[in-house]
């Protein structure tokens, strides 16, 4: 079935018609706010090169997980939909016939937050006004192809159209930042930023490890060979991100949010058995702990935002993992503790006001239970929004509800898209904006809260604490 | 207190006018669509030998464990009710008494499912509209009990009055299927089919384990003292239900959801320990954990659906267990992981589209956290619906909130009623529907899904997705 | 920015005006009823000296560690917020300085319960319907100041305006009641209680265990020095409990669900173990469960109904702890069980009718997973309310929509505030019966529950079975 999909200006407001009056109203106060975008994984190579994007297929089908694994869910292999193989073997290479599966199944996306970002961008950007079917493929296929053809639809320009104010990208801690170089000596006044991610160099299960370490003393001239060596080449990078990149945060992605705090011959004696290869059974994992405690104190000497993802189990599927390797829908959320599992970090730096440590999870189960109360008492530690599988209507109604109550809204830090689908961060920041009205919509038409108060809670957490939070 | 409860027609439809206009015209579409009942526990012997249920306690309240926890709860004994004591001792036999016990204390099923499904049974089935109460108790008792003697009362009459495409039953791996057998020899046109649930032969935790597999190897032919032989047998019996019983599905009731993929000789010696008593500590959930992965392995031979019941702790009670045995209401969830479990099965045949694994929980947590992500990239994934205590209008809305956005709909498998209590399976249905149109409703309403496109999804959640997972 | 922030009569009921109307309705019919409350930690001596409360800084923030945890979580020293230090070193000490802060920062407590309370007790005691900011501190500090020199502003004069039938305080089992007993002599109407939590003297974690004990034994004459005379102890302080303070119910505050039914000798070498500092690693939590079962065997006996208050993780945070003590808003909720830890105890006592043992949690993923299950089963086991953190419209409302299903009302006990401000009690149980009538509108426009059933429910929640649960 194929239809007219319109966006409504209504979308995502309860349906209460005096709760929607409210939430219309607070939404109209900030709609055209500009995207602060503090955390994401746009490739800055496309606003360095600003060259067109190559065709639809390319641009939302392939790069995109969710696209992806929904498709591979339902049956539909991965070589179908133009995957590229990491033995080089072959895939389909038709664009249009890759294309054509997903209007063909774009009913397995109803209900999920895929569909509203991909219809909004289809519209907003490409005047697009079907829901993609059998019937339409062909045709929305050559519309979008050939707007990809036109001058506006470059990187640079649909930086400027989305109103982004600021975005960061995220680099690991050996890039050489040449990308972000480029585009700030370009004279082009958009600003993409860095975010220095470290996880090549403090986490032992990372493929290369050894070879990165050696890498990174190369790179910086410290001797990676001492821990001492070590600690100070990854503060020297931290400065580069800055310097260079424009860097005002880091990102750490571990399975666990475990943190530690050892003496320094312990943690000495620990990184020489994960660099040399004598590791025992919990020292990767004991090393990372070591390593947040570390980049914590670090942050609190450069002024560094931290931000910790914790709770992914990376590719679950080891047979998409072999063929085609990472981010391709395989990664699974876990159970993921935070209260004890900080309490080292937070011990020695928890209390510092002028640190700030942002808190991701993907464990729900510790909205209400574990961050809301940890980020409504340490001063070093903030929220961030609903994150990855949870960047959704229904997702963002609970963090709401689960984290205000006993954080508050100013203990969270708005918005995050976190994409690479660089057309699908209006669609992200619209929907979080219109999540965030329909809660205090509700707040309000329950008398919990005045309306002038909700306007100025809708202003900060569509853009002001975002700023605020990370520096920016 | 007593009084008038009459069935509304705009019952569980969320109360919003607008809202609810648009659940009553989704409903109106799919509420008379035959039901597929795919999973569930009413006994074949009442479709072969179509005698009368025997009276209104015997039908309503001793075999419904909802019902008897529920009173038990409140300090009433089972002897009390009726249930019969394992040593034979003696308990109340006069049901006009038990039903007055039920009758008095009908308040304490208020917001419970029980309430919606027992009041809909006696309006729908009965054509009682007041609320039981020790005023009317004795008349309730004769309206009903007068009733069950009337041929139209019979099973069969009930199952075509219901509506019943195709009911599924489950049975022992020993069991032959005699009811089944008769029922298809009668010429009744009822569609009565069987599920394979080996249990007693896959869990060595179950009560004569080491007898059962003997009583396998009796039946097939098998020489189950091998574990070659005793695989054979299971492909066997699995054949004769698929035969005989018309099966299309598996079910495994498991504590937990572990599954493990042992090489051959490691997996024999496993099999060897578990049945001659030399078990070592974790071997029983290790041999239970195995016999997942090699039910799996049999389906994509034979084509059968695998269910996969995973979390409860029988028998919590040991007092009640002893005296009075086994689904008398003190089965116990407790937190149940998926994502780790899982592993070792998924890594074997999760990436096969020809393989169908259900799974259900009774863990919540799992949700959004586990099971969507899971179903939303394993090809040979689907997720069963809210199950056992989250069978009710709460559960199936969390269901549907937290599975949907990253699932979708597609991954899902419509409703199961999972019951042995035969006269709630209409009711049981009408709630799951009306959930879904509420749910439905809700999207667009709030202009998240087209009118047309959620027509096109209640239909599937009513009837096609039943009938496609389970190859009906 | 400041505003009006006017009690609206409507508040906390749903939207949609049919279901409002019913809320309002349920609401009418219990709003006036008075106040159990049999749960908290107010101080009895304000009742028996009857002293007026010194000064709003005092009244509302130094005491109130959801206020103080807010503020502190955006960078306020609790010192600047007139917190004591243990060292008795300087902290702020002009009141007036101290409630600038909070009226300054007061935006941040949007969306949280205190938030309601402040505002609630602000307007219904103090005639206050501003919002509390910088520009208005001086006078509303000037208004509460004012007023509580006046008599009508004394504790026992609260109590009455406050229209409390029973309040029920916390003590510690060395505590010798002195202000119930002059409560008591005094001839005022006001039913103050005490309760028995003898966390003290069962839990060796707690410092001063050992001397404790001593105490203990000099109190009643027991030798403390085996565990025959300890439990002797233990039952005559509560019985002293029951006569001298009019307790009825005991609390145990327990990082744990965990309980034990040791043997009789295993239980006496364990209790040498930890009395004489001989403690293995796992012993003071295998005392504690020890001692909960031993609790729930008293209670058999002398009828004190048994509160299990599980899951805090104290003093979370070791600076704020050591420099400013216990409940400072350091203390952290974490995982809890309940299915597994607490069979033990129901093993031995669950079935019994006569006794009563009240489940809290921090978790709520156990509602519907582990407690509703329990309680719905069990007739010895009762579901307090939500609690802490969860006591809040959006806790309340996931408490009744993740129990109800399966435990019904039956198996909850009403409201507890469990404060200790005074001031917000009137506040908290506000906001439980318009949540719980919120609830029941709900399911009455939903058609689910008739609206005399709901307005029978609503007085329950309210009030009976409050009084009924705690025999009050």
């Amino acid at each position: 079935m194929s239809g007219q999909f319109t966006l409504h200006p209504d979308r995502l407001f309860p349906a209460d018609p005096a709760t929607r009056a409210i939430a219309r109203e607070l939404h109209a106060g900030i709609a055209n706010l500009p995207i602060i975008s503090p955390h994401g994984h746009t490739d800055p190579a496309w606003f360095a090169e600003n060259q067109p994007f190559p065709d639809p297929a390319s641009l939302f089908i392939i790069p995109d997980h969710y696209v992806l694994r929904m498709l591979y869910s339902q049956g539909i292999g991965l070589d179908e939909l133009g995957v590229p193989r990491l033995d080089g073997g072959p895939v389909e290479t038709d664009k249009r016939k890759i294309w054509r599966i997903l209007a063909e199944n774009f009913h397995v996306y109803r209900g999920t937050p895929s569909y509203l970002w991909l219809t909004h961008a289809f519209q907003t950007v490409f005047g697009i006004t079907e829901v993609p079917s059998k019937d339409n493929a062909d045709r929305l296929y050559d519309i979008i192809a050939e707007a990809l053809e036109k001058p506006e639809f470059r990187p640079r320009a649909l930086y400027e159209r989305f109103n982004i104010e600021v975005i960061a990208t995220t680099e690991g801690p050996l890039d050489d930042l040449r990308h972000h170089r480029k585009i700030r000596e370009s004279g082009w006044k958009g600003r993409v930023i860095s975010a220095f991610r470290p996880d090549p160099v403090v986490d032992p299960d990372v493929p290369g490890f050894a070879d990165n370490l050696q890498a990174l003393g190369r790179l910086t001239g410290q001797d990676t060979a001492t821990y001492r060596g070590y600690l100070q080449a990854l503060a020297d990078r931290r400065r580069y991100f800055m310097e260079v990149g424009g860097a005002t945060s880091t990102d750490h992605g571990h399975p666990t949010a475990r943190t530690a705090d050892l003496q320094d011959e312990d943690a000495a004696a620990l990184y020489d058995r994960v660099r040399q290869g004598g590791a025992l059974a919990d020292d990767a994992e004991l090393f990372r702990a070591q390593m947040l405690t570390e980049m914590a104190r670090m942050s609190t000497v450069d002024g560094l935002v931290m931000q910790i993802h914790a709770g992914p189990r990376r590719d679950h599927n080891p047979e998409i993992f072999s063929v085609f390797g990472k981010d391709k829908g395989g990664d699974m959320p876990g159970p993921t503790g935070y209260v004890d599992e900080l309490r080292p970090l937070l011990a020695r730096f928890g209390n510092r006001a002028d640190l700030t440590v942002i808190l991701f999870t993907l464990d729900e189960t510790a909205y209400a239970r574990e961050l809301a109360p940890l980020a409504g008492h340490y001063p070093a530690l903030r929220l961030g929004p609903a994150w990855w599988f949870h960047d959704s209507p229904e997702g963002m109604r609970r963090y709401r509800e689960q984290m205000t109550e006993t954080a508050g809204f100013y203990n969270t830090v708005g918005f995050n898209d976190d994409t690479r689908a660089f057309l699908s961060i209006p669609a992200r920041h619209d929907v979080a904006r219109r999540a965030d009205c329909a809660f205090l919509a509700r707040l309000v038409a329950e008398h919990r809260l005045g309306l002038d108060e909700a306007r100025e809670v809708a202003h900060d957490l569509a853009y002001r604490l975002a700023k605020t939070a990370y520096r920016l």
